[in-house]
């Protein structure tokens, strides 16, 4: 009897203490240690579109590439930087090849009457931008306007 | 006494894995499955201040009008999306009859001596748009940089 | 026996509720009441640096300058904020002195090919203001764009 008091005791105990470390650790990425960013860029500037590039390959450098998951959602005055006609189509190139997500929103591509055709290739898509970063939060990804 | 026994065992281990659950979901939104978003417009481009309004509608469509709360906050530069003369006048007064809470920081209204006067009618007031953001933040709701 | 089995289920139905308050304050900052605040500033824009200072000072005029730790991450665009030609000097000095971590990028630095002789005396350095922002974020620290 006294073992399964302390068997119980142990159980809860665990439960109370154990509880802010779930809490620290919500998400699987967490969990694995692996970093996980979403970056958004909804800003016509293409200096800015520019820097969310740069991001990516900073938080490579940072971490190691093997160490993190980058994802960067082009929505609203961003979308332009995954257009066919983008002064960044090289760099967004050279960023997908090095594994990094880049995912344009279908909304904002519904708004301006764009096409896939219309869109650099290799790009991903996402139904909604915002959609996708809210998700990503909710997942514990860190999350960087850019 | 077996049974209290099973009954306290339950309890436990019920605590124990459904602790994670909560961690996940820390906030009583995100609990009852409804999303939560707080869009904060600092800017003085007035193009931004249309994407982040945009930003709300895309959200109330994406998610479905009744699983969804949206906070715009305006502060700082962004203030103007919220004064009488706003160039967005009509926009802001649809955006607040479709539910979306929009706030004027009153910080921001002090700097720049604004009364409510000098506002748009039916929009909502906090003391500080910042602290309101990070208030939001803490309860779990996603973060949005219009 | 009974008073036994009182206490463990008082532990049980303790954890069970105390842990969504856990899940709430999962940083050591949360927990003891103080609020964390991080503010990144990576804008070319001279009147967002000067909003983003305004910030740190709002923040302390409302938590109450013992209730808040905040820091400001300088990056990309915005490193010019902290260079030792900055418009801002004066302002970064006093946010400096009262209290507020003001720090540069190291990486963007680098990119710019800026020594520490170049910049403002008194500010701190980052090796990755990316990676400062995303480990505080995942501190628990709220997260401010500026």
């Amino acid at each position: 009897m006294k073992r399964l008091f302390a068997f119980l005791a142990a159980l809860v105990v665990g439960g109370l203490f154990a509880a802010p470390a779930f809490a620290q650790a919500p998400s699987p990425g967490a969990a694995s240690g692996k970093e996980r960013v979403v970056i958004q860029i909804s800003t016509p500037e293409q200096r800015i579109w520019a820097q969310s590039l740069n991001y990516a390959e900073n938080l490579r450098a940072l971490y190691g590439k093997d160490n993190v998951e980058i994802e960067i959602v082009a929505l609203g005055f961003g979308i332009g930087v995954l257009k066919l006609d983008s002064p960044m189509a090289t760099r967004v190139a050279e960023t997908i090849k090095n594994g990094v997500g880049v995912h344009a929103c279908q909304v904002t591509m519904g708004r301006q009457k764009l096409e896939k055709a219309d869109m650099l290739p290799d790009i991903g898509y996402v139904q909604a931008g915002l959609g996708q970063i809210i998700k990503r939060q909710k997942e514990g990804w860190s999350y960087i306007s850019g």
